[in-house]
C-alpha cells in the first residue's frame, strides 16, 4: 500500500463508484466525440439542471480554464487573476500561447478578488496600445481554500456586467465550495459567464467540464477544442464518469467528506499549537512550518512548501482522507514540536 | 447491447485487460504528473525495450503528433505531410496553432510518401521568405491501411539524413504496422526521430505516447506539454494501461486479431463482388459502394464515407470486432447488391 | 549609378513626386498614430472614392495580406489560395504563425482560381476534425502577371456568396490590373470583404493599405495591427505618399508606363526568338532560358530564376524601367543566342 | 504650420539631415532585403563600431521589442520587466502574441529594476507547471526617463549571468542615456544580449534596430523577422537613415538638443512652482497637474496626461523642440497658476 499524500485531492485515486461507472459503460460500441449516449445525457442534465446553455467535456484542468477563456477574449484582450491564481501560476503560459492574450496579475486579499482590486486596472478601454481588459477569472474555492460568498459573486458580476466585463470561475473544486456555502451548483454557475467545472480533483480518473451560460460563448467551441488538441474520443468513458459524479450526489459526499477532515485537520493543528493562514472553506490548509519541522515530517507524509521564502505549507485533504492519516500526521507533528522544544530548551540550559 | 461499428477503432470500449490493469493501479496515493511508479516503470521499460531516449504521456492523438512535431520544428519552417493525412485533414488546424509553423501536404502512393513524392519540395533552403522545410512525417500504417515496408523506411531515413531533416511517425496504429511486417517495435521506431504511439486506437481508455530517439529533442518536451494542455495528473492510469498493452504481448494479441478480421473481411468482400481499394496491412477496408448501398447498410453498421465525391467508404475492424460482425455486414450486403441487380434487371427489362 | 535591375519591381527607388510629398509632409508636429491630417484624409478619401467602409496603413505587403486575412479567419478556419499565391510560398509561414490558422494550397491555370479549382476544397462543412474553409485568397494581378477578368471576379464573388465564404485580394500590384482592364478602383475592390492594396511595389518608400468593405470586418482592426507590430507612429508619412499615390492619377501614370514597358519588353522577346510563358498583363514577364544564358545575362542584369527545375525566370519592369534598359537586355540575350548558335553549329558540324 | 507638441517625439517631423540621406539614396535599382549597399554598410558598422554580433533593421519599436525577446526566449518561458514598461502596457499585447510566453510585471524604483527587485520572481526554476523565467528587459532611458548608471547595468548584467538569465535593453531614446551618462552606444550596449535600438523616436522618418552580442541569438532571427512580417523591401532607406543618424554624430547632437531642452524645461517648471516627479535624464519630464490646468493648456499644446488618477502629466521634448515653444509653455502655465491662485484668493475671502 503506498503511503498516504497530502500533496493534492490529485494523488487520490479514482473513487469507487466512478471507477464502476467505467466498467458499466465498457459495453460494445460506441460513437466517439461526444456523440455517444453517455455525453448526450450529461450535456442535457447539465441544460437541465444547471441551466447552461451548452458544456463540453475537455481532458484537464488546463484546458478547461484556457479553453473557458477563449470563449469569450480575443488575442488583443487581457484576463485579470489574482497573482497566486493557477491561471498565472501554474499553467506554464498555457494561457498566452494560445490565446496569444495577457494575463494580468491582481493582488488580493485571502486569495479573493474584490471591485476594490480590479478597479485599478479597467483602464485606458478602447486605446489600441492597451491590451484591452474583457474578462475576470476568479477561483471558487480559491487557491487558498477559502470561498466567495454569493454576495462577493454578485458584486463582481454587477460589476463586470457594468464594465462589459465576463466573468470566468475556475471551479477545480467546485463541489467544496457549493457545500460550504450550502448552496447549489445552479445558484454559483449562474454568476458567471463560463465556469471550468473540474473532476480529477474530486475523486474522477481524468476530465474536466466547461460549462457556458452565454449561447454565443459556445458557438465555435468545438472547433477550438479540436484545435486545442482537448476533444477526447472516447467521450463515454468521460461523460460516464460525470454522470456518476453528478447524479444521486456523489459529488456532496465527496465534498462533504472531503471539507470535513480538513476542518478536522484545521482543529487538530490549532491544538498542536499550529497557527491556519485562511478560513478553511474547501479541502485545503495553509500553515507555516519551520524548514526542520518539513524536512522531517515529510519522511512521513507528502505535501508542498507553498511559498519556499516563508516555508508557508499547504495541506490537502482528498476523497479517500481517513481521521487516521490526520491523527498520524498530527502525532508526529507534535513528536517533532517536542524534540524541538527540548533541542531549545537544551540550548537554554547550556 | 449497443450495435457494432465499423466506423473506427475508437468506437470500441477498453480491452478488459487494460481496464484490470487501471483498477489495479487504483490503491492508496501516488503522486501525479508522471512522478508515480507506474510512469517511472513505463518510461524505464521503454528506454530498455524500443532504446528510446525519452518518452512523453499525453492525452490524445493530436496532441502526440502536434508535440512530436514541436520537438524539432520552429515557428518559421514546415513539416511535409501527405495530402490525406490525419495531420493535414483530421486536426483541425491545431498543428498551425501550436506550432505558428506550416504543413505543406505534398501527393501520396497509396497513402505513403516516396522520396520522389518528397523531392520537388525541398526547395529554397536558406530563402528567408520560405518557410523552412524541417521534418517529414509519414503514417504507419498509413490512413489508408498500407504498411510502409522496412526498405522503404530506410529509404526516407537515407533521404531525410542527407537532406538534414527530421523524420516523424505518426504511428496512432502502430502496433498493426509492426504486426503485418513481423518486426519490433524497436526495429520501426529507430527510423525515426520521433514517433506518435497510438492507445486509444488500440485498445486503451485514452492515452498516447511519444517516442523520442534523439535526446536533444527531449530536452523542453516536458514545458511544452503543459503549455499544450497535455499534462494529466493522475498519469499512473495512462501508465498503467500502457504498461499492461505492450508488456506480455497484449499489444501483438491485439494488432493480430484486427488485422485478421480485416484480411478476412476483405476474402468476403471481394467474393461479394466488391473491390477492395488498397492492399490490407492494417484495420482499415477502402471500398466503393453506391450511395444507395450505403444508405441502406447504414441502418444497421456505422461506416464512414471517407470520399464524398466518389463514394469511397472506409471499414475498420478492431480488437472486439468478431467474425460474425463481418458476416453480417457482408450478408446485408449482398440482400442490398441482390435487390439493386433485380431493380436494374426490371429496369433493363422495362 | 548602380545597374538596371529587372529582378523586382521593389528593387526600384521612391517615385520623385512621392518623395516630395514625404518632404512635404515633414513640416512641425503632427499626431502620430493615424490621428494626423494626412492619415485622416487618406481614410476620407478611400471612403468617399472606393466605397470602401474603412481603410488601415501598414507597413509591408506582409502584414497587409495577413491582417487582411485576420478580419475574417479565426484560427479553426482555414484559406484556399493558388500553390504559387506570396501567401502560400513566399510569407515564411507569417499567416500560419498570426491566425494560427490553416493556409490550403489550390491547383490554378495561369495563377488564376476558378469555381472549379475551388469546389473540390470547399468540403466538411461543420465537421469539427477539419479546419473550416472560411475565405478565398486570390491576387489580382496574379503572381503570373495575368489579370482576373471582371467576370471572372464576379463568378468568383457570387461563389463565395453561395458558399458562405470570404473574398479578398492581394493587390500588391494592383493598379497595374485596374490599368490592363481599363476599369477603376473602386470597381475592382468593389468583388471582394477586404483588399490588400500595394504601395512598395508602385513607387512609395514603403507602406500599404488594407481596404475593407464589410464594416463588420473592420471592427477590432485597429487593436490587431497594432498587437501584429504594424502600427507606425510617423504615419503622416505613410498617408502622404498614398495621397500623392492616389490622388490626381500618379497611380495610373506608374501602372501605365511599368504595364507598357512589360509589353515592350515582351514583343522584344518574342522578336529575340523567346516565347513568353503567360499573357502579360502587369508588369512581370516569365520565359524559360537556358542556365547558361542566366548566368551570362545575370553579370548585367538581375532577374530572379522562379523556378530552378525549369529555368523559368521572372523579368520585371517597374515606374524607372527605359526602353534603353530593355533594349540592351535584348542585345546580350541575342548575343548570347547568336554564340550558343554558333557552338551548336560548331558541334553539328564538326 | 501645426502646432508645437509636447505629446512625444514621434509627433515630429524628419530631422532634414535625415530626410536628405533618404533622397541621397534615392538612386537608381538597389537589392531589397537588407542586400543592398546601404544595409550592408550599416551591418558592417554596427558590428565594427559598437561589437555586436549581427543587427537587423525592423520597422517599429514594438517590432524590435518583441524580435528582441524572440531571441533568447521559447513560449514556455518568461520575461521580466517593469510593471510600466512599454513592452507591458503598451504593446496591445504583441509579445504574448507572437511569442507565446509570458511577461511578469515587475515592481520598479523610478521606472528601474534592481537585482533586489528581480530576486522575489526568480523562482520554481525547473518546474514544469510554471512558465520558466528566462529574460530580464529593462529600458534604458526608462519610461519616466530616469537612466540606469553603468554600475547598474553592471550589477543586473551579473545577477543575470549568475542566475543563467538573459538580459534586454529596450533602447528606444538610447542615445539620450549614451549622452546623459556621457559614455558610448558600445559600452552601454555591452552589458546586454540583445538591445532594441530606436529611430523613430530620434528624427528618423521610421526604423529600428535589433543590436545582437551574443551570435547564437542571431542566428534564426532573419526568418523570424519575414514571419514576424517585419521584412521591409526597400532597406537601403532604413539603412541609409541610420548611417546618417549614427555616422558623424548626428546622434548625439540630436540627444544633446532634446535633453537640454528637458532640462530647460525643468528649471522652468520648478520656477514656475511645479516639481518634476523624478530625475531628468532623458527628454521627458513627469509632473502633477490640476485637472483643470491639463484642460486649459492642452487647448494651446498637446500632452499626454500619464495616469488619470493622479493626473500625472508626461511632457516630452524632441529634437526640434526649441526654447520659445517651453517658454510659451511656461508662460500658459503661469497665467493658469495665477488665475487659480486668484479664483481661490478670492473664494478664501468670500
Amino acid at each position: 500500500m503506498r503511503p498516504i499524500s497530502f500533496g493534492s485531492d490529485n494523488h487520490s485515486g479514482i473513487h469507487p463508484q466512478i471507477l464502476q461507472a467505467i466498467a458499466d459503460s465498457n459495453q460494445g460500441s460506441a460513437a466517439s466525440y461526444e456523440m455517444d449516449e453517455e455525453s448526450q445525457e450529461l450535456k442535457k442534465f447539465i441544460k437541465t439542471e444547471f441551466g447552461c446553455a451548452d458544456s463540453f467535456l475537455v481532458m484537464n484542468g488546463t484546458a478547461a480554464n484556457v479553453l473557458s477563456l477563449n470563449c469569450g477574449v480575443q488575442s488583443f484582450e487581457s484576463i485579470l487573476c489574482t497573482n497566486i491564481s493557477h491561471l498565472q501560476m501554474d499553467e506554464c503560459g498555457a494561457p498566452e500561447k494560445f490565446l496569444g492574450a495577457k494575463l494580468i496579475a491582481v493582488p488580493h486579499t485571502d486569495g479573493k478578488l474584490s471591485v476594490e482590486n480590479l478597479k485599478p486596472f479597467v483602464i485606458r478601454r478602447g486605446d489600441q496600445h492597451f491590451s484591452q481588459v474583457k474578462m475576470v477569472s476568479v477561483t471558487q474555492p480559491t487557491e487558498y481554500g477559502t470561498a466567495y460568498s454569493l454576495d462577493e459573486l454578485q458584486a463582481l458580476r454587477e460589476y463586470c456586467d457594468k464594465e462589459n466585463l465576463l466573468l470566468h470561475i475556475d471551479g477545480a473544486r467546485l463541489g467544496n465550495a457549493v457545500y460550504t456555502l450550502n448552496t447549489t451548483f445552479k445558484k454559483v454557475i449562474s454568476y458567471a459567464d463560463v465556469v471550468s467545472m473540474g473532476g480529477a480533483k474530486n475523486g474522477l480518473m481524468m476530465g474536466e467540464l466547461v460549462l457556458i451560460n452565454n449561447p454565443k460563448l459556445a458557438e465555435n467551441f468545438k472547433y477550438f477544442r479540436k484545435q486545442a488538441m482537448q476533444l477526447p474520443s472516447k467521450t463515454r468513458f468521460f461523460a460516464a464518469q460525470f454522470l456518476c459524479y453528478l447524479k444521486n450526489n456523489l459529488w456532496l459526499e465527496i465534498a462533504k467528506s472531503q471539507c470535513e477532515m480538513a476542518l478536522y485537520f484545521e482543529k487538530q493543528l490549532l491544538q498542536a499549537g499550529v497557527r491556519v493562514n485562511y478560513e478553511v472553506q474547501s479541502n485545503a490548509l495553509f500553515c507555516n512550518l519551520s524548514k526542520s519541522m518539513v524536512k522531517s515530517i515529510r519522511e512521513h507524509f507528502f505535501f508542498y512548501v507553498w511559498d519556499e521564502s516563508t516555508f508557508e505549507c499547504r495541506l490537502m485533504t482528498s476523497f479517500d482522507t481517513k481521521k487516521e492519516d490526520i491523527d498520524r500526521f498530527i502525532e508526529k507533528l507534535k513528536s517533532q514540536l517536542q524534540s524541538f522544544q527540548e533541542v531549545n530548551h537544551g540550548k537554554a540550559l547550556s
